[in-house]
């Protein structure tokens, strides 16, 4: 399962380190506590949206670019199980339909989530 | 202050409407109770990354594609804010910068977080 708060996590995480800043310095910025943006920063915390819209704010970045990051990477990684799932298949040899059985025979629903 | 879950429970819930499903039937199929998920389209509660998972499965959409639209819609609200505030600062007639002065005389240091 792709989870938003580990991708957000690595996006904050990369955009204060591009800056050259430590967790103390964002943190008194955000005026949150070290720890709570630390787990944020690992994935470990859900952020409620008052403190995402604060840690934005510190790190000078609008909340719709960092969004943006966020679903680029999400989307890498849907494509990454995408191709995951589908060698799994591959390697569990489903035989392929045949004509004439319209085509259902090996039908697979499967869910990249 | 812009926040992520209201513009997530507007994109959420237009997704819903656009397929035209009941809050019931997405609660079914995301096996999320029917008031949460209420709370949530109406940005009254923070989902958490496992939920919002769910949900995008119960919607069939890809995340991605469910933040993508989210980071247009707040960046739409951030031109909105930013128009606002510059509105409000023309109105209250600070003294524009004169020559000689470097400019510095009016500088505003605005946030539209």
């Amino acid at each position: 399962m792709v989870l938003f708060r580990r991708l957000l996590g690595e996006v904050l995480r990369s955009r204060r380190v591009r800056q050259g800043r430590t967790l103390r310095q964002v943190s008194a910025d955000a005026r949150v506590s070290l720890g709570y943006i630390s787990e944020i920063e690992r994935g470990q915390k859900e952020a409620s949206s008052e403190l995402l819209a604060a840690l934005c704010a510190a790190l000078d970045a609008p909340l719709s670019e960092i969004l943006s990051e966020v679903s680029d990477a999400v989307a890498l990684e849907e494509a990454r199980v995408a191709m995951q799932l589908e060698a799994t298949l591959e390697s569990t040899s489903i035989p392929a339909p045949t004509e004439g059985d319209g085509g259902r025979r090996g039908d697979v629903v499967v869910s990249a989530a």
